[in-house]
């Protein structure tokens, strides 16, 4: 008889097996963004299915379930018992929603994407919808299809079944109700802003930025928020990602526009929060649920934290103004940190969601978790959705696009089948506000640190409250113990009632 | 029954995974060597090594033997034969050697090397022979052991074993019978060339040549030459290496020193031959023996055809000087072709091998063969090492190691395990000249093309004869059917001749 202690054992010895295996595929994506030669792509398909393959086979074989079946019945004791425990939880979790779904559908979800991304880069390059809505109509189906398989919960609907993919224990019915109060207040306030006549002066950030020097200012920002360059990196790529591959080494990558100062220091304060996640998980439980991020929510929080929260604040540019004018001599002598304040705050409706600001940004999500969870649901048929687009969009934000490249086409998400993936967005900008309200109080002069440019307490706050538990906490947990409070939208609310008022004078 | 195309197919499967997984080997260890961070190290062994144990999987089962077995009695026929025999056969020699190495013997070898390397390069940064001796001693045991399990050839010696990995079908016998030839006539040369009292004016590669300008000189050479960047890449590391990754991606690098022209260009001729060979494999048959290198000296033929016999040549100079005096303004504006020839073929005996001119690198290499056979053998004690040594290179080259860092501990070839590596650097000495001679009766006015910057025709004809028949023919079936000769010393003394009599006026 094989004791508790061995099986468990042999169960992380099965997982970490996986998950080195996986790592693997990790750079090998992150090469084929930034250095890999252009005639290398075909061959990097191949590799990354094959490591696919052979993952998914170790993550659903039998010998792990059957170490899974026996062990969910084990009491843990001992120090170490809530870590056995949720990775045992955590596992069993993941490997019945694997095994639940059929090979077949596997595959053709595979296939299907992997074409239906390409027209729908055809269809947003000519705005033309027809090219991509009957892949669209098929991908609906088949995650239809894995909703089925996976198993729709006890009244539920089938969306559920894919958020739980991507944001575990969340429910379409709880975050409809937090974003009909987040969207309740956001509308009005936005509304109010349109009203002022007031506008930032952003022409500031679109002046003359040599890429030379935001490279360097780049790493620089990262470097002292706390990002790790011993084990970590930063590299350009047209679009900016984080990539975690293992204990000692994540990737962040960014893109510059030298008539544009937010799009690469921005982008790297975001990227940075969510490598400092990775590089704060336990390396020593690297390829356990314990080692690994909780939900893309708390994931998207942290980017955020440190983007918005942090980035975009008026203790942030009180310290760090001087610094940006001297590494880009001549180009803001004339600009005091108000004006820089304002301009990088902000806020203009536009159609493309990765372009907009703190305000606009959630009502970008809210549409998109309305649209997918209707089509999922067959409320809505893919030929009514171009539609359904706009007319949302006109009624939350006062104008049309003027084509479906500006509209539904212009995220990559559902070409890819990522269903229940953009509602993790506002989340984590809830979240993100949430926890910095709480870090504000644990650590009273939070803001004058900010000035200061010392972040170690942020993090290191950060550090205990969410990044060393893994998964060891889900995410409604870790929001409940870092701050004493279920989700909210107020904490959020107030943030940008708090930034954005004063800024526009209402 | 399944028919023997069913089972070829079979074959092919299983030989294409193990080849697709042993490339995401590859690119990792790139990586490693290029962009991983340093606290990386320790993940990306455990990578490496899982990948590496899982190839080896595959490449050792049983049901490869099988249809090995079943395969090696079958009759081909048809336009394909030649290529499925050679398939068959190389992959039965591959696996036959593979599963009669004791699985214990595989994981002690790569446990004792790892361990070695770290101890000789602290050997090495002392010049502490006494540091590296016991793990060299447990290495020749472990190596004469693996040459027994092998199995050494009849009237052989082990040594053929080991030798038989890198360069098939090579024997000692025959390697010592050429390079004796060879030895003869290279001692009295250099004799020559020393007593000429004439010394060339390698100051001139000795200047300032800033390494933006080396890069780019590095980058347009191997594109000239024929290297393709679409499908390659060229980056810095501090050993220089050549890492084929599969179709389309085959990546050099190179150093630069900015105090020596010779580091990177040369260099990068070197690696961008061994490139255009991965590059030249037929893509439709990787991971068959059909598309790989068919040998160690095949692949160091090609890096040394265009480093030497094409870089160091005077119609080479003829034309490219100008440009080289271009792209580094005031550097060489009162150098003429003559000197600047002349200097990059200074004979000058050196301690170090990877630093030695085309003249003394051959009898490096055969002081290095001739101590590792008699180590194997155990004529030569692990203890007697150092002596043996410094001894012969006394003998050969009139000097004496200051410390063992110059001498028996310069190389890192041995603390890896690597027996019977070293001769294939002089075999591809000897294939280069006697391509190169063969070449140059084919294409008449190779010398012309070479002046006038025009490669393709010299590429085109190393495609047709060496780098498209993969391993469908041996290393010395290759040169037989492109010089029409079995190799020989001739061609490669008659070349030094040529090259190094004239510029030593001797």
């Amino acid at each position: 008889m094989t004791s508790a202690d061995e099986m468990y054992d042999e169960l992380l010895r099965l997982s970490a097996k996986a998950a080195v295996l996986g790592s693997c595929g990790s750079v090998l994506g992150w090469d084929r963004e930034t250095y890999m030669p252009p005639a290398g792509a075909e061959h990097r398909s191949e590799q990354l299915s094959l490591l696919a393959g052979m993952v998914h086979e170790q993550t659903t074989s039998a010998r792990l379930g059957e170490l899974l079946e026996a062990l969910s019945e084990t009491e843990f004791d001992g120090d170490a018992a809530a870590v056995r425990r949720a990775n045992v939880r955590e596992m069993r979790r993941a490997w019945q929603r694997a095994v639940r779904l059929p090979g077949r559908l596997v595959s053709e979800l595979a296939k299907v994407t992997a074409l239906a991304q390409q027209h729908w880069a055809e269809a947003r390059g000519r705005g033309d919808y027809s090219i991509f809505q009957p892949w669209l109509e098929q991908i609906v189906s088949l995650k239809r299809e894995e909703a089925a398989a996976v198993g729709i919960p006890a009244g539920g609907e089938p969306y559920d079944a894919l958020l739980d993919e991507y944001e575990p224990g969340a429910t379409s019915a709880t975050i409809a109700d937090v974003f009909r109060g987040l969207r309740e207040q956001i509308v009005p306030l936005l509304q109010a802003i349109r009203e002022s006549g007031r506008k930032a002066p952003a022409e500031i950030l679109h002046r003359h930025y040599s890429i030379d020097a935001q490279q360097k200012l780049a790493r620089q920002v990262a470097a002292r928020i706390g990002f790790d360059f011993e084990a970590g990196r930063l590299d350009t790529t047209t679009h900016p990602f984080c990539s975690g591959t293992g204990p000692g080494d994540c990737r962040l990558t960014t893109r510059y526009d030298e008539q544009f100062f937010s799009t690469s220091f921005f982008g790297t304060l975001h990227e940075a929060g969510h490598g400092m996640y990775e590089q704060g998980l336990p390396a020593a439980a690297f390829g356990t649920p314990a080692g690994t991020a909780t939900s893309l929510g708390i994931h998207e929080s942290q980017s955020r934290l440190w983007e918005n929260l942090v980035g975009r604040s008026l203790p942030f540019w009180e310290g760090f103004l001087p610094h940006v004018q001297q590494i880009f001599p001549g180009v803001l002598d004339d600009v005091d940190v108000a004006h820089f304040y304002s301009a990088v705050n902000s806020v203009e409706p536009s159609f493309i969601r990765v372009e907009a600001d703190e305000v606009t940004y959630n009502l970008h999500i809210m549409l998109r978790f309305d649209l997918e969870r209707a089509l999922i649901s067959g409320d809505l048929s893919t030929a009514d959705l171009p539609a359904a687009w706009d007319d949302r969009f006109d009624h939350d934000f006062g104008m049309r696009p003027l084509s479906a490249a500006d509209g539904c086409l212009q995220d990559i998400h559902w070409s890819a089948g990522l269903f229940g993936y953009f509602p993790t967005y506002a989340l984590g900008n809830m979240y993100a506000s949430q926890l910095f309200d709480a870090a504000r109080q644990q650590l009273t002069d939070l803001d004058d640190q900010i000035r200061r440019g010392e972040f170690q307490q942020l993090l290191q706050w950060l550090r205990s409250q969410i990044h060393q538990h893994g998964q060891v906490h889900s995410a409604a947990e870790l929001i409940q113990m870092a701050s004493g409070q279920p989700l909210s939208d107020r904490p959020l609310v107030q943030h940008l009632e708090q930034r954005f008022r004063p800024l526009y004078g209402i």
